[in-house]
């Protein structure tokens, strides 16, 4: 197995955990097979979607339909075991997968925007945030959810700090782009994976006052 | 009136169904002429601009603005006649046409995605659902209503069983591609008035067990 | 000072006030500063990049990224100066600025959208509509309010106004652009500021009966 083996293993990887933890998400909400298919399939290619269409690309899934089959695969999986999926320390389980899909998908749409040279050097951070994050605003609206924007989770600044620390490794040694890639995808997920496990928040000085209840 | 008159003219039917039951949907909530004349704009031609944008091909509605031009009338009309138009069996009868509606784009979008040979199988099939109720989903979200996905209707599988089964049938006989878009356009048709009619939802054994109130 | 470099401040005077009203309008609900950055990003670049995305060219802010980082700076400002900006009085007069923001937008859209001849005579209203309004509708549906269109405020009526005088006026007169532009942009910023000085509505015999409480 080569590092376009790994790269590639990886990817899917991450369409499985989106895909999986966009169904664990929707189902206390009572959802049919299929839109738990469609809302897998959107959480999985949304992202990536939205940023190819930013930078005029043709979308990475109309030229490997893997992506959508693995993630017909792994939601229809999901909504079949979904009573054992919600107990919740399997749902938290499924979290670190869908922390290390996060962290994959940022830093290879990372890379990808850099070599187009989109909008350096904010384009390349923007897009890896929105290739990351997007398909979950998506899941979110379409299932009338608070956006995760609204929930001040650690969720999207480990994100933004992995893109960063990318663009910036890349701009000091770009022919050493497969240490510099795994060393942001483990920031990333070690960031997410401690937000996780010890519950972490944004504090509560970095919040405006709620005036609502 | 030769067959492609009829397509155009089934394509400005579509439009008018999906412009009147946006309007006659948002009515209860109380919007002005605008808002409605903008909702019924976006749910008529909102999924056929996210399949072109993600086809890369010019957008169907630049090309011949009369798709706009009768969703606005239809808009108003509806507007209008709201009194009327929200008496049960009046919005009822325009479900059909509705249904119609989304039969007609289906598998006009399955056909139009097929020419461009974009991600067989599985992109043509993906974009017909995506054109035939992504218009509605976005006014779901606009109007802040529950959308589709999360409603139980048998609204999206229909579509999908036909959309299938019209890319089976091309590959089968791509000869005969108006008897082939005939028998799918009836078979989704057919398939969404019995929902209708009965008042047919995805049974509960297909649904996961809602465990919010 | 030219005319060039007029348009250039005064895009960027819009960029300001779009992220500032996001962030005041999305700030008592308890947002963070991560989430309030993207919120204002997205409110001032979304419908100019819908606008973009839809005429098939490279999307505004990849060619000058000082619009993105004009976003970052004022939603920022505008996020550490929460507690004042939320005091009524000052919040009003975001909103001129915004009322400012968006008489630019609609036109500069409506203008760019006529140099392709993209859809005449419709898409160049239709997506100066958008350009104006869409940075808005995405902000409310990621904060999970209820969005202009169902608000019944005097706002895109105005825009529509001011896209339809200055397609006419060009039509008459192209040479003239700067005082078509310049009579267009004044005109929806009137209509807009005095909807917001005497808190005009759509009136009630204009809108749907509500029949939801």
């Amino acid at each position: 197995m080569n590092v376009s083996d790994l790269q590639y293993f990886l990817g899917m990887a991450g369409t499985v955990a989106f895909a999986a933890t966009a169904v664990a998400a929707v189902a206390p909400k009572g959802i049919d097979f299929f839109g738990a298919i469609v809302m897998g399939i959107i959480t999985a290619i949304g992202g990536g979607t939205i940023r190819d269409v930013i930078l005029d690309v043709p979308v990475f899934w109309s030229l490997d339909l893997n992506y959508i089959w693995v993630a017909i695969v792994a939601s229809l999986v999901t909504f079949i075991a979904n009573r054992m999926m919600t107990r919740r320390e399997i749902y938290r389980s499924m979290l670190y997968l869908d922390a290390l899909g996060v962290s994959l998908f940022a830093i290879q749409a990372t890379h990808k925007v850099m070599q187009y040279d989109f909008g350096l050097p904010l384009g390349p951070v923007l897009l890896g945030i929105i290739t990351a994050i997007g398909g979950g605003l998506i899941r979110d609206v379409l299932s009338n959810s608070p956006t995760l924007l609204m929930r001040n989770e650690l969720y999207a600044i480990p994100v933004t700090v992995g893109c960063i620390t990318y663009y910036t490794l890349m701009n000091f040694s770009s022919e050493s782009a497969i240490e510099n890639g795994f060393f942001s995808i483990m920031l990333i997920f070690c960031l997410r994976s401690a937000a996780i496990y010890w519950d972490l928040r944004v504090p509560n000085w970095m919040l405006t006052k709620p005036t609502q209840p």
